[in-house]
């Protein structure tokens, strides 16, 4: 049966399932207590306020951002111990001092002397120490020094004269192309090995390194040792999605979030079925195609979510989705009429939010209404 | 040089060329002017009040939207000719008899008899005859009836009980994946054949079909004859992008859009640069992957949107861009410091603009200051 609280919604339409996502954030918060690890999620998947509220300790945080708009929207509602998780330009210094001296705990990260050089002068030059965490590579996915680089300890110098050096971390974004746990932990030890060799490198140079941060939602899921790390991130997990079932850090039934739309015609000789969610709906997102279960633009379910066999979206042109069953597929083409509802499943949770300005949520408490979570965007 | 003008922008953002854009609209105008036909830009690409004032004769159409919001936003900003050019869910038939009884002439479209029916009984539930125009196919890109299906005299007739048949509308989907003016003007006549004979098929049952609408951006820059067709329709080409560039309808120096970034870092020995654009800037469209020249997620400029040789963003992650000489090129890599300034062109400016709340206009009459044109979203 389809939930009546959706019937008013038009489509296409982001709805989010509370008691889904409640279930993943608890699950990820009972596995960092067992590991006896700080957690700091990421905020970059909800950008939504009422979420950070449902995910973060007491709502202030330790929470990690990808912009400073989100830093600057978490902080003005009360987070106040934030992680700006991207290469620090030095443009952007006068944003993060200004948050600074509103009594938001902002550190960022960088992975040159350049950026260093930026950060120490910037601070002296406001009296105020920015908090620096230098980015450690541990997988060639993308920013950071190798452990062993000599670079490290002379940022870990320039730092010293006027910001404040407070650690390392690192991303194994690279743990998202393999499946299972044991792929997974093997990513989780290359992240703790990495940062654990770059914290002893600057401890060995005299350097502080209070802070040894790692994470990705698959590694977070899979470690098994965090010896010499005092923090764990993670994003996408709080809605899950598409590519994270397709390596096995969820099941689909754990996806807590999906697009409401609404049948407007078929091409009975193709076996189609159109929608009115295309890719500004979707996004253009196409994660799962390089995985063993491609589920093209996404993955269909009925009204009630529940997974339709082999139905997803093939194509999506701008409002326009194609629905057919995936090739090879023996399951008939469902009967669905004009003007039938369905929900679809996101390959990339953070992505498809992000086409959308409000979250349309069925509130674990059995409410008898929607509530509406409105997200933000923007830098 | 970089315009002095762009120095106070954070990034990244979305950067609008107006006299490139003028340009864009004045080539399509001209071209529509000389072969005598009404042209109905599609609002879609831009999702901007101040893009359709210059757009639109006399700021009032005729134009088409993909979402009944875009009928709303610049039905209440004074358009009143507009066509809703998605398969209309009979579901959102309140809306399109709210827009008509606040003086829009709104011309849905449909594919199906349910489809009709259920508009012939909105129409006579409330006394106001919904205006249709029945979608032909003429390339086996999405929906539409083939010219000769006799369902398409049913849906006709069924549309007199109530409802108005205006006509019959194509769109050649498929031209954007064929290069150069012959094969793009072979698509425009598939369009043209398409609906001539649906339209003669129409008049053949008795049936009135006073409108004949084809369009696509390559097929209305290719069109050698319109003989019986009554209007062309077409979006991109306001600001075109490298898909269209790279099929040959524009060159790379007429895409009026780029999105302005920063350089956060390097990683040297994989000859890589990273950018604060990411995904979310860029949008994950990979419209040019397919194409003889694949540009990855955008081709790179410099800040006075020059093209650098062979620089393309090759991955993308949500807030990161990685930037590198395409496969095969022997050009070198730039010197590009942490700070530098870029501006990306993008694969398909509809997904790109779709990711940011405003255009930074640089003004077509040299104004000292950029503008500021919002954009909006949501269906």
């Amino acid at each position: 049966m389809p939930d009546p609280r959706l019937a008013p919604l038009p489509t296409p339409c982001l709805v989010l399932d509370e008691a889904k996502m409640m279930r993943n954030i608890n699950r990820l918060a009972a596995r960092a207590a067992s590991l006896g690890i700080s957690l700091r999620p990421h905020l970059k998947t909800t950008k939504s306020i009422d979420v950070a509220r449902r995910l973060l300790t007491g709502g202030h945080g330790p929470a990690t951002v990808s912009t400073l708009a989100e830093a600057e929207v978490f902080a003005a509602a009360g987070v106040r111990d934030i992680l700006y998780a991207v290469g620090i330009a030095p443009q952007k210094l006068d944003r993060v001092i200004a948050l600074r001296r509103q009594g938001c705990d902002l550190t960022v990260i960088l992975d040159s002397l350049e950026q260093a050089e930026a950060v120490a002068a910037a601070s002296r030059a406001a009296g105020v120490a920015i908090p620096v965490l230098i980015e450690i590579d541990s997988d060639a996915h993308r920013g950071g020094f190798a452990p062993d680089d000599p670079t490290l300890i002379a940022v870990g110098r320039c730092l010293a004269d006027g910001a404040e050096l407070r650690g390392v971390m690192t991303h194994a974004g690279e743990s998202y192309g393999v499946a299972g746990s044991d792929a997974h932990a093997a990513f989780a030890e290359r992240e703790r090995a990495a940062v654990v060799a770059a914290a002893e490198a600057l401890h060995g140079a005299g350097l502080p390194c209070p802070v040894v941060s790692v994470g990705s939602t698959p590694t977070a899921h899979a470690v098994r040792d965090l010896s010499g790390v005092t923090e764990l991130r993670a994003g996408v997990y709080v809605f899950f999605d598409l590519v994270m079932a397709g390596i096995g850090v969820c099941s689909t039934d754990d996806i807590a979030l999906s697009v409401l739309t609404t049948v407007i015609g078929h091409q009975p000789s193709r076996g189609w079925v159109l929608i009115d969610a295309g890719w500004m709906a979707l996004s253009r997102d196409r994660g799962t195609a390089a995985q063993a279960v491609d589920q093209g633009y996404g993955l269909v379910c009925d009204e009630a979510g529940t997974v339709l066999p082999d139905l997803i979206v093939t194509q999506a042109n701008q409002e326009h989705g194609i629905l057919a069953c995936r090739p090879g597929s023996t399951a008939p083409l469902p009967d669905l009429p004009v003007g039938t509802r369905l929900r679809i499943l996101p390959n990339h949770a953070c992505a498809t939010a992000a086409q959308h300005s409000d979250y349309h949520v069925l509130p674990a408490d059995g409410a008898a209404a929607l509530a509406v979570w409105p997200r933000f965007g923007g830098w």
